[in-house]
């Protein structure tokens, strides 16, 4: 096969995935918002059926051939296409270890877990979902061990969101951060609390719109469903799905998902359109794209700054005051206390959840820890780290939706994108001056945004994490700009 | 290949094609329904990219061969796996014909099209959509060359719909409608009118809500969502998807569209669990399919006894009332009178805006009338059946989303439809009394539903028109049945 017929067969073929995945996000995100209930074991089908027709194509004999003539002629491509093909050989040989029927199986599986997963955590019932979590976990392992791993199995499941993040490179990061979380968790003082109000859900829809639009959220290039478990999904250029859930009894609760969401679809909405049809579309990595939806949710969403001017709006519009005052509102969002819920935690105990649920993850495939015993290792591991013991499942074990869509690993990159939010933020002020000012304004606020795109957003996967970050920062994940900016944000919330 | 071996791998390939299929339908309801307008080039790629895998394996040589061995082996197979291989078999010839590339291309074009044909009916401007639709006759009347025909080239069109309804068959059965249809518009007598009212979207989907409930569709196996052009789309089992849409000064046109499409809800809802997975749990027909929506439109919803019992809860969830008389409601809503709109039409003249669609179609491939000369031919075909010329083009060739989707062939499925449920009303009659008593009670809407399904829903395509209409009323499709019906209830609306 001479050079340009294989280049012009690969391209095709990750245009033909790209395709597949755009059709399979569509039924995921549907299966979680609007789908009517009785679609679900059929829709379970489809969606691994579907996962299994990628997988299909993305292991082809042909397609193997076909990056080995390109990688014999390495020179003859260009930068883009040459990561392109990086990424697609690292997925291939992957897949390549995994038997097909063992993929769909479990495809299929993980596809009806969510939904048995959807109904436990509702009934606070861990036992009807304990056999599927066990399967899943059974298959994980499993894949480990076909895929290899050079220090411990857990690493092959770390792999899959960054190959350059492995135990090796977390353990440290993480023990460096405990160390400083710990050491700032003795400074918290008396924490501001807000009355309790009750917003209804068609308010709050308003709220939510006006902060996503805020952000600079593209409403004509994506949308604001409701659904169990907040996510955002991509689905394809220019159709970017925000999710949240909207309890009355907890306006703040959507109002900071919202903006973590919203962080999320700004960076697949500015991602550039060359990249339509590659590989390259999704972002940098799992991390690079949490520190984008942590930075809008807590740097810009839990900032000062931000509810002197908008919080006047939020009130209008949720139909009732959440707060009279900006300065009061601006130290409740921000109280640190250790409590149950990973996606409600204050900004500096948050971490703790995520190191949490990296040891128990570990015990599950470095140690053997099977389903039966990850309720009280994780209620063991909450009274060590936050000194509190969940008293249900819903508020435990129950309660990410990640495990049942057989996502072992990816908890580190919400840590890691904390860690990275706070050095942008850093490299955003030595370029600009402080952010504060910044985000009182809509101009501000575009400029920040259009910062990210510039510098992160519309390179999409064609650069590596490391790569951005040595270019913006100077260098790699480093745990003490984050410590540094909870340091100095206490001292503003705990003053006298 | 052993029978065995061949007919695993057949019905294990049937069901990836269905698969695909249900990911596609959500693609193409999502697109008309919620997706945000800056999706739409993407996802035309996307929608076509998915068609073409389908075409991919629908015509892949080693299904060719598969099929031969079960051709060969044919008294090993049951009568349900006969008819998924008659129908595979057919497909397979019919697509084998058509390159890939061309198929691809089509694809892509008709999903963008019904993007520019939406815009272009909004606008009334026919000039920007018709050079899309130009490009969809040329393929269209390149793939009759490539399928061949008997007679005409566009019986290679009908053939998709009923390769027993083609352009002999239908001809006749159209005249004698005609004739039946020009002889009872002589007795039409003074029409009833209601007064306009306005009915908020928000209301008029509490209506719709309660309409699909009452005519028994399921509404936790599906949903109803607004759209510009009405449809029913069933995504896959347990998810059957109905849309409307709600003009505030329009009510009874979104009463009408939602009984219409509910009536392909419940059709959909009842087909047999034991034929998922299989190419046979579409309908028989686009024609049986069509009876069965428009019975549950006509038949029963323009009923007197319908509304006897109906309209005070429609007025009311309403918040105004529509009419506060039954008696006077029932003869409104069977005015017969010449009008623009196909779905707005009366019962009667309905079949006249099908036969102008069916002359026009006829004009497009045997005669090679081209886009341009369209409004025009469409304008005088009115001018002839109706006595009217549409002012507009929304109001004329634009009104349908058919051609934009390359649905040539499809028209007449609704008049065989509206004969058919006639003399299924009929057979119905003879079984269990007249319908009006039936119509006028939950447990007599039910035993209707219930008669459909046990006779027609549950056997999806498992069985053909033919047989279905020799087994249900002892012949085939006959518009003495229709002409009857109308008459009756042209007697009970212009009496004195």
């Amino acid at each position: 096969m001479t050079f340009d017929a294989a280049k012009e067969q690969f391209l095709t073929t990750i245009r033909r995935l790209t395709h597949l995945v755009s059709a399979t996000s569509l039924l995921y995100w549907d299966m979680q918002t609007i789908m009517p209930p009785k679609g679900a074991p059929a829709r379970a089908q489809v969606a691994g059926a579907m996962q299994a027709e990628y997988f299909r194509l993305a292991t082809d004999d042909g397609l193997g051939a076909i990056m080995d003539v390109l990688a014999e002629n390495g020179d003859k491509l260009t930068g883009r296409e040459a990561r392109i093909l990086t990424l697609m050989r690292r997925e291939y040989d992957r897949n390549k270890k995994i038997p097909a029927d063992e993929f769909e199986a479990f495809s299929v599986l993980t596809a009806q877990a969510s939904h048995f997963w959807m109904g436990a955590k509702q009934n606070d019932d861990y036992a009807s979902f304990a056999p599927y979590l066990q399967q899943i976990i059974d298959y994980s392992r499993r894949f480990t061990g076909y895929w290899g791993y050079e220090d411990k199995p857990y690493d092959a499941m770390l792999y899959a969101f960054d190959p350059a993040l492995l135990t090796k490179q977390l353990d440290p990061i993480l023990a460096e951060l405990l160390t400083g979380t710990r050491a700032l968790l003795k400074r918290v003082g008396k924490n501001t609390e807000l009355s309790t109000v009750t917003v209804p859900p068609e308010r709050q829809h308003l709220v939510a719109d006006y902060l996503l639009r805020t952000i600079g959220f593209d409403m004509d290039a994506g949308n604001l469903y409701t659904t169990e478990h907040p996510f955002c999904s991509s689905i394809h250029s220019g159709d970017t799905r925000a999710t949240t859930k909207f309890h009355p009894a907890m306006p703040l609760s959507s109002i900071f998902s919202v903006l973590h969401e919203g962080g999320h679809g700004v960076y697949d909405q500015n991602v550039s359109e060359d990249l339509d049809g590659t590989n390259l579309r999704d972002g940098a990595s799992m991390g690079i794209h949490e520190s984008q939806s942590r930075f809008w949710e807590n740097i810009v969403g839990r900032s000062r700054a931000f509810w002197q001017t908008h919080l006047g709006k939020v009130n209008e519009l949720s139909g009732v005051s959440l707060c009279d005052d900006p300065e009061i509102f601006f130290r409740a969002i921000n109280a640190i206390e250790p409590s149950f819920i990973r996606i409600e935690a204050d900004e500096l105990t948050y971490n703790l959840h995520i190191i949490i649920r990296y040891e128990v993850e570990k015990a599950i495939f470095n140690e053997g820890i099977d389903s039966d015993q990850l309720p009280e290792l994780w209620a063991s591991k909450y009274q060590e780290y936050l000194g509190i013991r969940p008293r249900t499942y819903a508020e435990g074990v129950l309660q990410d939706s990640h495990w049942s869509g057989g996502m072992f690993g990816y908890f580190p990159s919400y840590t890691i994108g904390n860690l990275c939010a706070a050095q942008f933020a850093d490299a955003f002020v030595k370029q600009h001056g402080p952010l504060e000012g910044h985000i009182r304004t809509p101009e501000g606020l575009a400029l920040i945004l259009d910062w990210q795109k510039q510098n992160i957003h519309r390179f999409g996967a064609e650069q590596t994490p490391r790569q951005i970050m040595e270019r913006i920062c100077g260098e790699d994940v480093n745990p003490a700009f984050f410590l540094r900016y909870m340091e100095k944000k206490m001292a503003a919330v705990y003053k006298a």
